[in-house]
């Protein structure tokens, strides 16, 4: 095989056969294709799409390219949420505890990741002592006692695709569908669950910014994960606000506290409610998605979930008083205040501008060398519909470095749009994709 | 400035400012831009293409990206003729010498290349003794005192079309307009020319293989020469045969000296004088392209080219006798005949394959390294059109090593077409852009 022939296949609009794309995937992880050629297909790939069948072999190829977990070990059914990034989007904190109180087995590999706050796992570690690098045994014997951990990658899962978004991210080749999909899939399909339920985000702050493509991707992962032999549900919510009103670590950690706590706001309370229940139902707890709902909420009203976040906290070596006490997370030194810049209501917030700005202020990485700042953030005091009066405080900005608030200040400001009249309100999942 | 930023721009159709394109042949020329950001943005030009101020720019920065021939020493205007390429096509070694004879100023720098038969500078070569390494100043002083010269590559010329063109030629990217026109007239610019005549070439043995292609990419060439100041035509000419009768080296330049003593194929001899006579037109030699053909066919029907052919063979240490004692150039120890497969006549040849059928034969290279055999190649005794009778010799193969006859025989009868009524017969120069 030549990988002349598959660029000038793919170039011309051709389908590439299963051995073709074994061969390409193969060639990646073990370098033996050039990059000059890898970056050359992925952008006859950008253009010329990848049909069904070609998507799900390269998701495959992708999975086998390294280590594939075995979960063997856990005891019942293991279930997964993925979440294709947002900002503020701290529900895997929320959910896991929610479904393990009714005897779901999450054994979750988290990533670090780039990006505007740092990534669930980053987040865990602004608790005092949290380890995420347990060994697999303790994590499995967490997952076995009390039905829920949540490490780093340990593994090398799928190498393949750390190649290839390198190779994208510095090529103008992240927007692909087939991409986006065999990347995130390729990398899913690697640990070994059974229920995996998706929230595909849509809108400013997320990877897709229109509900039509949202749809074509949430059905696109959804039929790979049932074909790899997976119970898969996608739910497509919206990301032109942020989640909650936490944006950062430690911050957002505190906000997962108080919505375990049954004082959350309400949309993260209803996307967490809503996801765990499409996970209970998949894994067959109740009878209809209605009723797992209720069971969700009742798990966070009667403190079950929020004592199982404390004991997976415990048995991974952090302070559970941090449940009760949330300045041991630390104070952020510099602090300082946004406000509104005229009468009216909030018509909409810029989510990606939120992002940058708490990157900007020191919550997410650049590089992956950056050190995260667990304290910094941003806490929106108001969100999109609410109404407002000139110089109200709309949101406070945390962190270590003084010099970061100017700029960080500039960004939230232009990101927040004003009205005189009310905004109307959307639902906040779009579309469900089973 | 961003890489990034280009290969994004140019993905989503924009158009690539001066400034822009200049610092990315730059980066190109310096090793500074990574390969797999530039096979990124030469696959994103093969579908977005570029429009023609965007790939004069690509065209002069490519001129410029390497040293720039100085033929000030030259004592009049200089012409040059340049083909796109194609089997059999010998047309150089009898246009210099013709348009020389009326006082044209010939400084010719010719390739060596790849292919099917090697380039000009490997034809000369099989002549015994002749040099294409000569020094620069005799080469010049040739050109003043007898009017001609033609010599291999000494400077860098160019060197960012090198790069680009090997990365094409891996990436499938080949086949696009501006890229095309840009590596030919990038490299054609940097010589020191006043007139430059193209022949481009079309149909199975060409570059591109529509008359409508053909068309485009002779425009631009045309347009952008003309942008850089020079005097310039394109002729469009068939490649559905191939030219002349001979294909190979020593074969060639045998061929070409018949041509120059008046008894050439009438398409080799017809397609010279068009020629010569675009570049006697654009010189200012004559009132018509008529006249100027008719000045042509004259310096052939004198002696007058053939007598300066054999003072340039003498001036760059060559056997002039060659002109009259063809065994000089040696005999090829194999030869083999392939015969009609059936009666009829020849309705047409798949040139690509005669040129595949050479190559087999020792005639080209497939890697620079590859040393030519001057003394293999084809010669075709029938060509379309031909009435052949079943068992009837077409064609001879010459080559040093009897292992090859069998290939070279089997691609040469695959290439040939056979028709019960004779072919319609369709002209050699199908179109001119001036």
């Amino acid at each position: 095989m030549r990988m002349f022939d598959l660029i000038r296949k793919k170039r011309d609009g051709g389908i590439l056969r299963p051995a073709e794309i074994r061969w390409f995937i193969e060639g990646v992880t073990k370098g033996t294709i050039p990059d000059y050629q890898v970056s050359a297909l992925l952008m006859a790939i950008y253009y010329k799409g990848m049909n069904l069948e070609e998507t799900k072999e390269l998701t495959f190829a992708i999975r086998d390219s390294g280590e594939r977990l075995d979960f063997s070990a856990v005891r019942g059914i293991r279930a997964d949420k993925h979440s294709t990034g947002g900002v503020g989007d701290k529900t895997s904190l929320i959910v896991v505890p929610v479904v393990a109180s009714f005897g779901v087995k999450v054994a979750k590999i988290s990533g670090r990741g780039l990006g505007h706050t740092g990534g669930t796992i980053d987040k865990l570690e602004s608790i005092p002592g949290f380890r995420t690098d347990i060994p697999e045994e303790d994590f499995l014997r967490n997952v076995n006692e009390i039905g829920l951990s949540i490490i780093g990658q340990t593994h090398e899962i799928a190498p393949a695709d750390k190649k290839l978004y390198a190779l994208r991210d510095v090529t103008a080749t992240i927007d692909s569908l087939p991409l986006i999909v065999s990347s995130i899939m390729g990398k899913k399909l690697a640990a070994d669950d059974d229920v995996i339920v998706l929230d595909v985000k849509t809108g400013s702050g997320a990877f897709m910014k229109t509900r039509r493509d949202s749809r074509k991707l949430a059905e696109a992962m959804v039929d790979i994960g049932k074909a790899a032999g997976k119970r898969v549900t996608a739910l497509i919510t919206d990301m032109d606000r942020p989640l909650g009103s936490a944006v950062g670590n430690a911050i957002e950690v505190i906000e997962s506290i108080e919505t375990l706590k049954g004082r959350g706001p309400k949309d993260l309370t209803d996307l967490c409610a809503a996801l765990s229940s499409e996970i209970l139902y998949l894994y067959g707890k109740g009878e209809s998605l209605e009723q797992c709902e209720d069971m969700a909420r009742d798990a966070i009203r009667s403190g079950r979930a929020l004592a199982l976040f404390g004991e997976m906290i415990r048995a991974q070596g952090g302070n559970p008083e941090v449940l009760w006490d949330y300045s041991l997370f630390g104070t952020a030194p510099v602090t300082a205040e946004v406000c509104a810049e005229t009468d009216g209501y909030i018509a909409g917030m810029d989510t990606e501008g939120i992002g940058r700005a708490s990157l900007a202020l020191g919550a997410g990485r650049n590089t992956l060398d950056d050190v995260i700042d667990n304290t910094a953030g941003i806490l929106l005091l108001k969100k999109t519909g609410a109404r407002v009066r000139r110089g109200d405080v709309i949101a406070k900005l945390f962190t270590s470095d003084p010099q970061k608030v100017d700029q960080a200040r500039d960004i939230l400001i232009r990101s927040v749009v004003y009205t005189e009249k009310a905004p109307r309100k959307k639902p906040l999942v779009l579309d469900r994709i089973s």
